[in-house]
């Protein structure tokens, strides 16, 4: 193979890859286009029409004209839809009003953050039209383009209209000042470095690129655990550099955010308390937030960890989250500030010995009741499922449950618990998993994906995720893991697309439409999940890692912490009884028929039976084999299927750049060494305590 | 009680408090004195008569005279004896030729860091003298003096010779220059901050005192794990500022040695080698010598940690250990200076699945092929046991194994595996089963303290240990701790006397003679090795920790690691089949009878049982009860014993300072919940794995 589609040797572009190889086979239905059109003094539009001409330059081979009109040939139309008075609700036809491109009626079906694809015929000009109200709209619409092209599947008749599902979506940096990234496994920060916000500003605007051709449109800044140097970035002396961040983040259509330390009063402002009902406290934090919006009109707002796992909060006043939250949110509601509230709260001081309490009640016993008690500018962030982004949970029953809050959905991109970016593991089958969850909230078809596209009337909605990259050269450490962060973004914008169009579309943008590669690295991360899956924790049961770094297996890592984290594992058999019945009750916080089907051993779906259930190692699964035996094979077949990914990948050799193929074949091999320890590790552990041997007599030790 | 007689608030003067208190009740038989009597001119009696008109003058409550000659009333004379010519051997009366003082045949009994206490009258004075060849006899002699008065034992027609049993009696400091201590648990280091010998030298000269008062006369000034900033303190730039650290401990009868980092030739010398048979390292090493004894004329040598835990070693080169150790040898030769090469060397990548490779066997494995052809000047320091340092192990078997070769026992009296400096643990009584371990190496009586005090003709040895100090006001964190410095110390000069009579002395010195304050904490100290076991780890098993600081129950945490170190339980029963017939054959590495004693599980020293073999849970132990019932018993007890730790303590509340008092308290607060930790974590650990249930129904979980 002499045609390799990936030049870009350190993976830096990322899926933003653009040669000529994409063009030699283009399809019959498509152009090369050889002249941009948009309205030179839109400053809104520079961005959107910089990125396309360097998209087309890089494919077509020559630069781009730029016109002010179309006149002739293949013209990509920027078009920038005008402010108009509001449409009456007969006018539905196909264009009664209409500033030449787009009517009144199209110009209606499309959000801010929407664009409409179309092609047409003016001026001589066969046009295609790219329309937004904004200029994110037009740069989304831009980079749909460019995906379309460099995927094969432009069409010049095409007629496209898009608009985000959800409204808020959101990257959450855990990035410290220090430079180091807390569950980062992609080297140091991008934006901060010795404790000083990084001068790099390219490297920064590259990040912002990467996130809006996917369609992400919100970032925090810093690390949820605010320590003291971060503390400051909401002072005087860090704020206009922080500005000078949200600068590039805005020409990208991006807010930035910032999490705050909940005792900036004390640690900032010299008083002795924190309270929010403190009338102090509150004049502190309303002059704080007109000293941010002075440096940065358009600042996103605050992320608050508070009163988890030491992080301090309202519950040191004796006050209530919803009263924590609304004194901060009444200080940004002047300026159209939110407040992201985690609800990441747990007592992680707990006895092990204590079999009452349980941790995934948690979240739901301290936010419920406080539904309906936040103000509108207050977001409840919740992360997925009910403990912390374990490799298989079910989802939180706060998603759905809530009925008169903002909230948004939490997931992590970066492998904290998935092979930190050392094993290959594409996040999309989980996340789908948790986006397709039929919570029956609003009865059949409450699907988390529906509930964070349609929120209850005059609430918003959102979805955040921890961030994979630092400064390593490829971002994201492993060079396939780029794919979580792009799937990520394509889910936030619509989550009804599946796995496998996302996978399919990432590979083909990073590496070229070459069939054989397409589909060996599309199967390759459909399969990685379940792989990983496979040879690490059972059935849902989750946590079996060495403390604190979380990576590699340890059964009784957390066994006997004071984290809230435990398999009960005995000779007899393991789980946790999470049902109404007979175990912690959070089997009833889900509406019927989820908690039905949870409560009962044979009606819960298999993937969580040790999450729900305590199970003796003889009981028989649907299949017929013993839940021992399931353990045995499953680690057997998931570390064999490792290794397989390896010699897959290997199959790609001379098709793919041989930078790309060596780092993640090294990275392969060590998942594939690695999955034999954790299999080893589970199968010893289960056989040493259950004495009962593998049926297959494989080796266990 | 109003006469409390510890009046050091911060237990920095250790068991060094000098006060009247002390005087209150003399003996009748000992006597006030009222003036110090040395020839001024003998520099090297300095230090001596300092430390005695100290302890005099708070004692007393007067500032003894200082005389050249006794003239009258009660003195101390201290006597430099004179360098005589050789005696002859028929000449062993009592004191046919003598200076005066001592006559050649007392002489001939002393050696150069002995000395002699006696009383005589001259010159209308009733002197005690204190004779002996050198300052440091001398100062031991005065320290000796000091102890007999603080403990109520001094006679004034005592007649005592008192020469160190073993020659080289050594402290490690694991310090390391950024001033932390590896396994210290007392603050950072007094000899470094910030990458900086400290300047503070008042504080290092207190230790040198501490360390004379109980005889030992050597220290290592850093960590066997010689880093970057370690690596250069052989350089000209630190030498000056080293030297000043050995003028202090000097004066005390100190000398220093540096640990060094056996690739010094590459990263000092620019060499592409530290092959020790290469002749430019060869020469390297030879200048860098003569360098360091320009700075350090009584410089006493290296210590190297050498090809163990990723240290660099003659492995690198394809040379043994023989060879690496006499290349350094050589190079210290022409001064008199010493290389302890430590025998801490072991597979540390091992594979848990592997039950072949026995850590155990390691040192001995390596080492007693070598037995003969290490240079004279070259000392093997040899752990006290076969692993590392854990609550119990049986004896290394290189000590009394190895016939031809220097080496030293070493101990370790930070408590990295016993409770770090949290836990009350007085180690004299572990030591003592190690000192008074009878090897067989010479036929029956051959106890590890003879082995090193009576070496082979022309061999030398030693003893060492890992300190337990650091910056804490108190030295040592638990004030408690300062025994086992003391007892080290003391065991190091006397390795006969018992664990009671070190505890008793100890305890009156540092708390005054309250018979029930003796009483009661020598009673803890005596218990406390036990209670710490009982609680811990079950009979010789070790290594159920928290992997990195070990500090806290964690049964499987070194159980599938690559460190060697395994318990192999499973549902069955637990530990390692050392035996020669049926495991691992560590067992026959030892003389007999102690290898057929260990090699059969009839036979075996039951606090040993884990170590050298497997057990089931239902073995029935020499008591009556099973395995799995003794552990559950020793838990249970072992953490009853903890908590009446406290009320042992408690009982002392007014008998001393109330500083001291409240810190052990705490101290022991925590142990006693700590030790509950531990029971409850190692108890269900084997109930779930065994599913036996305790005979006395005591809540496991």
């Amino acid at each position: 193979m002499t045609n390799i589609h990936n030049c870009d040797k350190s993976g830096y572009k990322a899926w933003l890859v653009y040669n000529q190889a994409t063009w030699t086979k283009p399809n019959p239905n498509t152009v090369l286009f050889d002249s941009i059109c948009a309205d030179p003094v839109q400053k809104e539009l520079e961005v959107a029409v910089e990125e396309l001409k360097e998209a087309l330059t890089a494919i077509s081979g020559k630069i781009p004209e730029l016109v002010s009109k179309p006149t002739s040939g293949n013209t990509v139309l920027i078009h920038l839809i005008p402010q108009r008075k509001t449409l009456k609700t007969a006018d539905t036809g196909n264009g009664s009003e209409s500033d030449g491109y787009i009517s009144d009626s199209e110009a209606c079906r499309l959000d801010n953050e929407g664009f409409i694809i179309k092609s047409c015929q003016t001026g001589g000009a066969n046009c295609t039209v790219i329309a937004a109200k904004t200029g994110a709209g037009a740069l989304y619409g831009v980079f749909a383009l460019i995906r379309h092209i460099l995927c094969g599947t432009f069409d010049k008749n095409a007629y496209i209209v898009q608009n985000p599902a959800i409204k808020l979506r959101m990257l959450n940096q855990w990035d410290n000042m220090d430079g180091s990234i807390e569950r980062g496994y992609a080297g140091n920060s991008i934006f901060y470095r010795n404790g000083q916000i990084t001068t790099d500003l390219r490297r920064v605007r590259d990040y912002a690129r990467l996130m809006a051709s996917v369609g992400l449109n919100s970032i925090v800044l810093n690390n949820v655990n605010v320590h003291g140097p971060e503390t400051r970035l909401i002072t005087k002396e860090q704020l206009p550099k922080v500005a000078r961040l949200a600068d590039i983040f805005r020409e990208y259509g991006i807010k930035i955010y910032l999490s705050i330390n909940y005792s900036s009063p004390i640690e900032l402002g010299g008083l002795d308390t924190a309270d929010p009902l403190d009338s102090r406290v509150r004049s502190w934090w309303s002059e704080k937030a007109s000293e941010i919006y002075e440096y940065i009109p358009d600042f996103g707002g605050f992320l608050v960890k508070a009163d988890s796992e030491f992080r301090p909060g309202p519950f040191t006043y004796g006050r209530n989250h919803a009263e924590g939250a609304n004194m901060l949110a009444a200080a940004l509601k002047p300026y159209g500030g939110l407040v992201i509230w985690r609800c990441f709260v747990y007592n992680c001081r707990q006895d092990w010995r204590d079999r009452v309490t349980d941790r995934a009640n948690s979240a739901y016993d301290n936010f419920m009741p406080l539904d309906g008690s936040f103000d509108d500018n207050v977001i409840l962030q919740i992360k997925n499922g009910p403990m912390d982004f374990q490799v298989r949970e079910p989802v939180s029953p706060l998603i759905g449950g809530l009925k008169k809050s903002n909230y948004m959905l939490e997931l992590q991109v970066t492998q904290e618990y998935t092979g930190q970016q050392r094993h290959l593991c594409y996040l999309a089958p989980m996340w789908k998993d948790v986006l397709d969850f039929d919570t029956y909230s609003r009865g059949k078809g409450s699907t988390v994906a529906r509930l964070l596209s349609e929120p209850e009337d005059g609430l918003i909605s959102g979805i955040a995720a921890v961030s994979n990259i630092g400064d390593d050269m490829n971002w994201t450490g492993h060079d396939l893991a780029q794919a979580n962060l792009y799937c990520y973004g394509r889910l936030a914008w619509d989550p009804w697309l599946t796995s496998e169009e996302i996978a399919r579309e990432w590979t083909m943008q990073t590496f070229g439409r070459d069939p054989v590669v397409t589909d060996t690295i599309t199967g390759m991360l459909l399969d990685s999940y379940h792989i990983y899956e496979s040879y690490t924790t059972p059935l849902g049961i989750g946590w079996m890692v060495n403390p604190g770094h979380h990576y590699g297996p340890n059964v009784d890592g957390y066994e006997y912490s004071a984290w809230g984290t435990y398999h009960r594992a005995d000779h007899k058999g393991i789980g946790v009884d999470r049902s109404v019945a007979t175990g912690t009750g959070f089997a009833g916080k889900y509406f019927p028929p989820n908690s039905s089907i949870y409560e009962s051993i044979e009606t819960c779906p298999e993937e969580l039976l040790l999450f729900f259930h305590r199970v003796e190692y003889d009981y028989r699964l649907k299949s017929g084999v013993t839940l021992i035996q399931y353990i045995y094979d499953s680690h057997f077949e998931g570390a064999a299927r490792a290794a397989e990914l390896v010699d897959r990948w290997k199959s790609l050799e001379g098709r793919i750049g041989s930078d790309c193929f060596g780092r993640v074949l090294a990275r392969l091999e060590e998942q594939a060494a690695h999955a034999c320890e954790w299999r080893d590790v589970i199968n010893s552990y289960f056989y040493r305590k259950s004495g009962i041997p593998d049926e297959k007599s494989r080796p266990i030790y």
